[in-house]
């Protein structure tokens, strides 16, 4: 394990889990049983021209909730796993079919139950405000907390670390569904 | 009355009210007559993962609302109890159906219609931003506000406490209904 | 003009703007036309608790939407007035009505809309994060910023210099509709 | 380019992006496929007062959403343009109709999407939380984040620099749609 600066030179594909990265943690129960949840229009930027850069982008959560879906798929994500019981199988698969390397992958997650992906991947990130089981093995813990911008910052950082970020607009022109 | 952190030994189960602890004590109410509430993933985390351990959970609120209910049935909770105006009563009849003694229960609660029930209990707890009248009365304060993560703080510290946190999954993977 | 902690002794209505004093000015409209908005459990406690020891509180606002009424009627507010464009006119007939002085009245507003009536009243507050015209004629300007106390703040500053606070609960044993 | 302050005195038109300048960025999907965001009362004050005394406001977001246009038709705000590619062609088109120098416009933006038609204007602005891109080319970085008053600010600042500020109420008695 070297330097994180240098490291993060490698990553190619991007892992996320929701609540508590992409929000707040804030969960909304609405009467009908389904869920919504505020998202960033900051982060939903840089997804959409990682994508568009070719990187890979996943979605592991155990969460619910149609809202969930709708938000990832407008911003172009087609990796997207929802009410996930076991998230290192789900990793481990995507890897596999993608051809991915341990160290061309950063997983960023915020509780106990990212913990083991977290791990299995080579470059474990967190939000500010994670729990200390995660803030103890992540290589790198944003300055943001979760639905303040924590997915911006290791996507600019990373993107940055490679020339790629905001060099060229690869056609992200607005930011997707905001 | 002894040492905090040695009491929490005998604790084995929580109680809670809802509005200013498992949020901000925001409520928005609905063109139709219902109300919505914003929760926490961490704190669902805790209680889901409390409930598989053992745990007795309860919930006392005066709140109303379907998605109140629809939140704590999603997490496993079975005591739950809305629209109370006589906290003391339903703590009692929990207590006794459970036979728990005053010492084994911690009341979590953070404005005045939770005093004299926090104080039947052995153990008042609440969050940073709770009332004066509670904040005299709780033998510990969160250093975490209502919403932010209060719930979270109380559970774990028990359950670390007892040697159970965080230990053994007890089957939660997921945060649940998140 | 004397001291306000001895003029609060002559107290016995509460007028209030909504947005930016009930919430943090936050509005969200919805598709069909109406707003939510999200209040505070605690504000509601003081409401409901000064309405039931007999203390007039009126709803003076230049807003709209069907949830601002059910918020205020739940509460048990029937001097409820939204949509208004000259609140110092609805101010004096509700004081007329009342058989109020000024000195009796206390007005918490937070922006430009208030001015007139605020200063009509003899007791002007405001929360803490108002527009510079708002603070300039305040009498009292809460520590807490709009949506995150302010009410509570002034109506329990109120009745406590008037010995009524938390010393009878007045039959308010919940937070009402929250 | 001269003094801030000396120079907002040129200015007739206010060009707005909105997720990020309005809100705080969030973004709330709701299960149908629309969107709902939280606007801040006192900026919308500052639009309608804006549009009364006789400024041009101009809308130019990437963004979609019902919600979106109506907030905007309710401040009276007729240059509205969402789901828009290109910011600096609708910009152009603008300020030609209009007949507007370009040290008549102020634009506020707080990401990538806005650096281009931020900088064609004459007046280019931003929220204290705006991409590092942004800061770099505003003239002017407001001290209030996004949804939390960085529109009134530049509002108010500019109207007042021309004395033009609460000075007249124009007819705008309330804070509207609020």
């Amino acid at each position: 394990m070297g330097n994180f600066k240098e490291d993060i030179a490698s990553v190619k594909a991007f892992v996320f889990d929701v609540d508590g990265v992409f929000t707040d943690g804030g969960i909304i129960p609405l009467p009908d049983g389904d869920f919504i949840r505020k998202y960033n229009a900051k982060d939903g930027y840089a997804i959409a021209f990682a994508l568009r850069a070719g990187y890979k982008v996943c979605i592991i959560t155990g969460g619910r909730g149609k809202t969930l879906e709708l938000r990832f798929r407008t911003l172009g994500v087609t990796e997207f796993h929802s009410n996930v019981p076991d998230k290192v199988a789900v990793l481990k698969d995507f890897m596999d079919r993608n051809g991915l390397a341990r160290e061309e992958v950063m997983f960023m997650g915020d509780d106990i139950p990212d913990l083991e992906a977290m791990q299995y991947s080579g470059m474990p990130v967190c939000p500010a405000d994670s729990s200390v089981e995660i803030l103890a093995v992540a290589r790198y813990v944003s300055q943001y907390r979760g639905g303040e911008g924590c997915v911006r910052d290791v996507v600019e950082q990373t993107l940055r670390s490679q020339g790629r970020w905001a060099k060229d607009s690869y056609g992200v022109t607005t930011v997707p569904s905001a």
